[in-house]
């Protein structure tokens, strides 16, 4: 078991109706105010003007950076620096989902930094300071919201890179579930399948660890796959939408992860296959971590699917341990197949095995990945061809 | 569901051997340090010289305030403020269980205030600053290490006095699994029965909360029922000693009770028993706790009985829901009697009913207690004639 340290410092506001809150909270920080947004779905619902008219309550001046696009681009987290540098911005408010919030995390480190902002991703230089961050989520998936983490592209390059830096963890953050009402089906199976696949990439593992995190884990994974197709068929079902954005945020902040030292598997690849296909992420983990899943299952892992199984989709105990894998895994597809509706297979998404090979040695940074079990490229290649 | 606000800011240093970033992080708030603990064992064990050696290798000036009592007296409070106030102390270092946390906790509220400490217990006046605290944690149960909150003792009264203020919240808290090695059977039996019964005040209601939530209590109860047993047997086991450690900081920092208003029941009860006979607080919790249940469990309660039955007992489901509720108190019991040994009954402890009516009066605060179910000091008295 290893040590840890715990320091997760967001301040979160959670429910309906608190952005009464921000104008105080802003200020703490500063009154130079850079709003950073995506394609504008925040001016056609009203967020945006209700967000401008908190604003007005304090004595800031705004200035904005819009057109964030998801997979967000490196040429973005440039272009909000500079605005950062030349109006000396105090703080960063970023309204929107993972892209978003990712991009203007970037932003606050790249602020403080001269050259190309790839050179962050490239880990040329570190992050030791970056712009305060508020963030207003619109989307359940990331958990950037709460976490040190985010994940630039490079279209040029195709590339896409995802690091930690502590000083990125937002300052404070608004949680409001009616915000995620107007989430369409397809992007909230696709956010819930990014949230389970966060709590996957921890939860399998061999190591010795926390018993009592396993336990948090099972309990989100189950929140997860009890209100995610709820909110599918219901989007205004306000209970639904708060489970699932509070479990995404404590899916990945860091807390469930303590002590852990492997790394994931399906993230690195799938970050191959958006790099490459521009796919929504949370559709391409779904595809990808059955087949993980399955490709990982031997004598040696077994217990640990027979410990999801039981414990999340509460299978019978007594059965046989590898039947309960195996059924777990049927049921995990059954939730992200039938249940949410999401695509199964690569083909489905006209993707083929033309670039297999490249991706898996990318994914693998041209060794190997240590993860749940260590996958070598030919291994990558053999799950990308079973999710054919 | 209500909103809520989540703000915990403590740092924690979990593991074995974290006690060299103990300098570091307290030069970061200041120079003159008020070090507190208890009767001695921290000097027989090596934990004091350990400690001092730490301070040593930075420029410190350290002040000591020893003897504090379990169920610490409002006397060392104002013992603490006074050195606080005389030495102009910047930061304080409680080092203990939740006895000597807490009362160094208001010590830090106490050296901005002038009067006697008790007036802040009789909320005569508010906490708005405290000076910084430092923890390292000799015993897992009050969770006091990571939250706001604290309880006073005033002999002269035979009150006992526990609030909430958030300048109380630590800063730095030092988790070592291995400072509870020693603990003893009867306290590691009793501290469990505390982490228990933290949850049980939370998850026994029936607002319309948040399920995630419960799914993680229910987690943290697996992982006391699971640990608890064997550090009781096992007092060097690591395992045992981390899961009970990090479960009880868990189960009282606040994040599962987000959003939640109804008042806590054993709690105020058992503060009333240990304030007229001094017993250890997790041992009187243990003798309520089962019995508050019982005597709250209808047709109108029954639905948490079965959750908490099949969730954290595996009890089958497809049994009758009464059934379900009173199998799971039976399973409370056996841990609590059984697998952890503790007395059952106030005659066990040799407490008779000759202060009930004066207790369950100060329990409700001569009104009642508005928790899972609404109780009347008639009921409190009806509880405590169950446990006799």
């Amino acid at each position: 078991m290893n040590n840890f340290v715990y320091d997760i410092q967001t301040k979160v506001y959670f429910g309906k109706d608190q952005l009464g809150n921000l104008a105080p909270e802003l200020k703490k920080y500063g009154k130079k105010v850079l709003l950073t947004y995506g394609g504008g779905s925040i001016k056609k619902n009203g967020l945006y003007q209700r967000i401008l008219d908190e604003l007005n309550k304090g004595d800031f001046e705004v200035f904005e950076l819009s057109g964030i696009d998801p997979n967000p681009r490196v040429s973005s987290v440039n272009q909000g620096a500079q605005i950062c540098k030349k109006e000396n911005i105090d703080v960063l408010l970023a309204v929107g989902g993972g892209s978003v919030i990712d991009c203007t995390k970037y932003i606050g480190a790249a602020a403080y930094y001269d050259g190309d902002a790839w050179d962050i991703m490239l880990k040329k230089v570190d992050v030791k300071k970056a712009l305060p961050l508020f963030t207003v989520l619109t989307l359940s998936a990331t958990g950037t919201e709460m976490n040190a983490a985010g994940v630039i592209s490079n279209p040029e390059t195709n590339d896409k890179i995802g690091l930690i830096f502590p000083p990125l963890r937002p300052k404070v953050s608004f949680l409001d579930p009616t915000l995620t009402y107007s989430v369409s089906k397809y992007q909230t199976a696709c956010g819930s399948a990014d949230i389970l696949n966060h709590i996957f990439e921890v939860y399998f593992n061999m190591d010795d660890d926390l018993y009592m995190l396993d336990t948090v884990m099972e309990g989100l994974m189950k929140t997860v796959i009890k209100y995610a197709p709820i909110a599918y068929h219901d989007g205004n079902n306000y209970e639904a939408r708060a489970n699932l954005m509070w479990a995404s945020s404590w899916a990945i902040n860091g807390f469930v992860a303590a002590g852990k030292t492997h790394e994931w598997t399906c993230h690195p690849i799938e970050h191959e296959l958006s790099a490459y296909y521009d796919i929504t992420h949370g559709l391409g983990l779904a595809i990808l971590a059955p087949k993980w899943l399955e490709y990982s299952l031997s004598d040696k892992t077994v217990s640990k699917y027979k410990q999801f199984g039981v414990n999340v989709f509460n299978i019978d105990e007594s059965l046989d341990d590898m039947e309960i894998a195996k059924l777990a895994i049927e049921k995990t597809k059954k939730f992200l197949y039938e249940d949410l509706h999401l695509d199964s297979t690569l083909s489905d998404i006209n993707i083929d095995d033309e670039k297999f090979e490249i991706m898996a040695k990318k994914a693998c940074n041209n060794d190997k990945i240590n993860g749940f079990v260590t996958l070598y490229p030919k291994d990558v290649v053999n799950i990308l061809n079973m999710c054919k």
